[in-house]
């Protein structure tokens, strides 16, 4: 079968070995021919006097819609949904926040730090860590569920200041965040909005609900629940996967879900059990961005977590390897291509959320009060399927990735390990030791020259310029996997980044895990900012999303544009078709909020292109 | 220009009479190559390794996703997001009734019996009617802001009793209906559900939401502010506009929003106000489904409506009468072909509501608190624009429509004009003078045969055939214009059914209103269904939207199959990519609720179709 290729090596010389599996890889180019209507985002299918497409013969769908129209309510639309992934992710971590506080789901408060600084910042009187994390979870949820025309309260304690200023003077401050996605549903259904800049302007609304909340306070929520990050290195890639243990996958974005299992499988009764039936113990097996959570919050996990495999498109690899004997989802990004593969290999399947059930997967609906009980059944079931399939399926774990990737990168690791503030990080980029810093962020695709690719060779060029990259999503899986994250990748860089990697011992690349931390990110470069007294699109910051794949990855572009950041990406949103829209994103927005999207779709000269950026924001930071 | 055709032969002939100004009627010949994959549901654009398309050669997207996903996919945000219109609509309604209540608003009880009703229903312990209504705005708000996993309180008051039973015993009474929206757009995103029959059990909650929420509740809310309906005759079609009145069109859905304004221009102020400028006053025109709203509330606006003029196609149309001064659109379907004859016409437009923002039109964001000063500024918008405009633009009514369209209908009021119970309709349908009942609903499009063609030639077919035909949506619109809903329709019945309409002095085409008087419909076979003491699906009863146009639609049709009915339709939503999704939609459902969808695109087996299952249900009934 056909392939398409992978920044990993190994990874590809493995999947050709298994010919009896097919894959993504496979798939690419059985869909290689694109629908150029869909590609350019003018093709309607709201009604049935649709689909209609618009050509220049055709410049309006029956209704009259434009092409303008067409795109932005198709791009909106996307946005909206992406936005409601990511606060669906926080409302049920806030639920189990509150289920913690209540002593309902057998969690317990590992990030005490993190609730201290929350209470302040949310200024809850309540002094018991319980009642705290109760007062916080209920302010979270509050926000979340306030109709459109209240704005949420978290939104200025959460901001920087001047960029919550400037969100004020653009009116796009958003309203409740679940009423702000609903509406711009409405908005984009049959002959409601036809007004391109209003749709575009309610992105960006979006976009901050996603970043400050869909993000930021969950990655904080978590931090209370599951452990704060610390910075370690961790064995990452195929390696991980030890075939003597009872191994579960786990593949989403909703960590807390897992907080109970991840507890309950390192028992003295569960090493019994796994004992008695032959096995070492039970170990969960990091996929997606769910297992970068975990690897991020290794520190606290030791004996549970055997390690993060890879992203989204290395998961049907993984379950290929016959080394998993259970599949746990929580969320996206949880391929449908899984499903046959699971198959194949016997490997039971559970999801925890409906909204990614597979189709022929195991469904047990999580409930904080129940989370004890879905962890034994989880256990159990595991258990069953290992002694069920272990001896019929063959196992083959390829040699693949490192022992020392770089991980556990947050504001605060780094923060302390730069000794307590970020002065050391300003001083070498005012003395141009490093000349800037470039977020490599989102998802992995298939399609910007192959699995990984322009990730993975991106972060070279920029890294080659003195250009320090943090990276957060699928894109820190390939650049591990790589080895990248690894100390030994400063022989990749630049002379002057070398150097520094060198003196600190530390990467080129910092990993600070799932597409959530783009919100650590942003509290990142808020703080740089901070010190600097300066606002968010004056620093030698750019943003780069080169494999964005979905719906999530608009929304968190939608945040870096609010931001005010630059973002690259080498594959455009399917918006080409309207040059009142294009022009919007890729140049007008700068006037409001000082960012823009750069399309560049060449390696090289995106790596120009955003070191030049760089250039440009050093020399007016500097003058 | 080419033309699609229409019902209304007066229409096609006024239109064809403007050769300058294009129209949707034109565009579709310009639309009329479809997209195969996209009608059959089978192309996916939700991430960057797509957009891909499932053909025999290849049968799963990129990811893995086989048709069922994609097909259950796409059709499930569609359901989502006209339920979403709907309940946005019902939230604007709670929130103007709310204000009504604190005296904010300026609008005033019409409807006291209303009132009075749902408190009683939702147990409403104040009895000062002020009070009385804040409290219903705020039940109505709060279950509609409940999380997924509340399941929402009015359900079981609004419900049929059977039929809450059978939801029960299925699972799918609805959570909090917003969260039910935005979950489904959750479900609905990347590498999320892959799951087709959870996608299509949710679509069925989200029916249960739209039908006893998004229409029915909204009804009772607007009979309370607006007066209920009250069985009358009216003036329908172009020549309701008269060029001696400043006219102002209103389209949309969202009746409440005009309260004020509808009471201010018949003031003598107003009067003062249009003389002074050589008016004879100010009149508003109706035009899709706020149009109709006004029209069944008639008895309450002799002065101010001068009349339905027709459905969202006809509106391009009136504009090109030159008559209208000003356009005030709260919603759709206001589709945005009349924006360019908006300009050619010099007619000013206002929206009110940001969902439905037109691109070149004025906005005035509408604050339940400051409907006063709104109403005023129309008002003087309407002037303005008169003045601007007339003498330059040439006004050109034809004579077009008919005088004695029969409206007013509701549960109620026809409950009263039958003596105070169902029993003489059940009588007649036992004795089989009336067969059974179809609903024809919903909305109107320009493919099913053309412009209402499909509407009112299965209309002609089943009157033919004695049974009673009740509409609701375009539908409505369609139907009165070419005089079917006038008494002397009955001439077209077969020889039963016209007995019954001249002994009664009615049509055989009872009228109920805008699309949201399917609520009404739901009701009414409420009661025939209790007077029987059998369960909804066991009554002659079908329910047909012909020419269902978009996704409020699919909504209204997922109401439909949870209420068990059988739904026909000429043209099938985009699902028959997925033989799955069309067997549980087109047989499977009927086992789980009762209902099923008919697809059927030709006009006489359509009838013969529906009258079949009548005469079953009958039989089943009367052995």
């Amino acid at each position: 079968m056909e392939m398409c290729t992978s920044a990993d090596k190994k990874l590809i010389d493995f999947m050709r070995s298994k010919f009896e599996v097919e894959t993504s890889f496979n798939r690419v180019s059985s869909q290689a021919v694109k629908c150029g209507f869909g590609m350019q985002g003018v093709c309607c299918r709201l009604c049935t006097n649709g689909p209609c497409r618009i050509t220049p013969q055709s410049p309006k769908g029956v209704c009259g819609a434009t092409a303008d129209t067409i795109v932005a309510r198709n791009f909106l639309r996307s946005v909206a949904a992406g936005a409601a992934c990511y606060l669906h992710i926080l409302e049920n971590t806030a639920k189990n926040l509150r289920a913690l506080g209540q002593g309902k789901n057998g969690l317990t408060i590992k990030g005490p730090e993190t609730l201290r600084e929350l209470a302040e910042m949310f200024e809850i009187e309540e002094t018991d860590p319980a009642q705290q994390a109760v007062k916080i979870a209920e302010r979270v949820l509050e926000d979340l569920y306030l109709p459109r025309e209240q704005q949420m309260t978290l939104v200025e304690k959460l901001a920087y200041r001047s960029r919550f200023q400037r969100w004020k003077e653009l009116n796009i401050l958003p309203g409740g965040a679940k009423s702000e996605v609903f509406d711009a549903i409405v908005k984009t259904s049959t002959n409601l909005s036809s007004d391109p800049v209003d749709m575009l302007l309610h992105a960006l609304k979006l976009g901050i609900a996603t970043g400050l909340y869909g993000l930021t306070l969950t990655n904080y929520l978590n931090d209370i629940m599951l452990g704060e990050p610390q910075i370690t290195t961790a064995k990452v890639g195929f390696s991980v996967v030890d075939p003597d243990y009872i191994n579960i996958m786990v593949t989403g974005h909703q960590h807390s879900l897992i907080g109970v299992l991840q507890d309950k499988i390192v028992t003295p009764e569960a090493d019994a059990l796994a004992s008695k039936n032959g096995a070492k113990g039970f170990k969960i097996v990091g996929c997606t961005c769910v297992g970068q959570d975990m690897q991020q919050r290794g520190a606290h996990y030791r004996k549970a977590f055997a390690g993060h495999v890879g992203n989204n498109f290395t998961s049907e690899a993984l379950l290929a390897t016959g080394g998993i004997d259970l599949v746990v989802s929580d969320f996206n990004c949880t391929v449908p291509g899984i499903e046959t593969i699971c198959e194949q290999f016997q490997v039971a399947q559970i999801c925890l959320d409906d909204v990614a059930k597979k189709s022929n997967a195991d469904f047990i609906r999580f409930d904080s009060s129940e989370a004890a009980d879905i962890a034994e059944k989880i256990m159990h079931a595991a258990l069953e399927s290992y002694t069920r399939r272990r001896g019929k399926v063959q196992v083959d774990i390829p040699d693949h990735g490192c022992d020392d990737a770089v991980t556990g990168l947050s504001k605060k690791s780094l923060k302390s390990f730069l000794g307590g503030n970020f002065k050391p990080l300003i001083d070498l980029i005012a003395s141009g030791k490093i000349r800037g810093v470039a977020a490599v962020v989102g998802c992995s695709n298939l399609t910007a020259k192959g699995h990984d690719v322009f990730t993975v060779e991106l972060t070279k060029e920029l890294i080659k310029r003195d250009i320090i990259v943090l990276s957060a999503g699928c894109t820190s899986g390939g650049l591990e996997n790589v080895g990248l994250t690894s100390p030994g990748a400063a022989e990749l860089a630049g002379d002057n980044l070398k150097e520094v990697c060198r003196t600190l011992g530390i990467p080129p690349v910092l990993n600070f895990g799932p597409c959530l931390a783009i919100g650590r990110l942003e509290t990142v470069a808020a703080e740089l900012a901070q010190a600097l007294d300066i606002d968010i699109p004056e620093l030698p910051l750019v943003l780069s999303a080169p494999q964005w794949l979905e719906e999530q990855a608009l929304a968190d572009a939608s945040f870096g544009l609010a931001l005010g950041l630059p973002i690259h990406v080498a594959i455009p949103p399917f918006v080409t078709g309207s040059q009142l829209v294009s022009k919007v994103l890729t140049e007008d927005v700068e006037q409001l909020t000082g960012g823009k999207v750069i399309v560049e779709g060449e390696i090289v000269p995106a790596a120009e292109k955003l070191a030049d950026i760089i250039e440009q924001k050093r020399k007016a930071l500097l003058s």
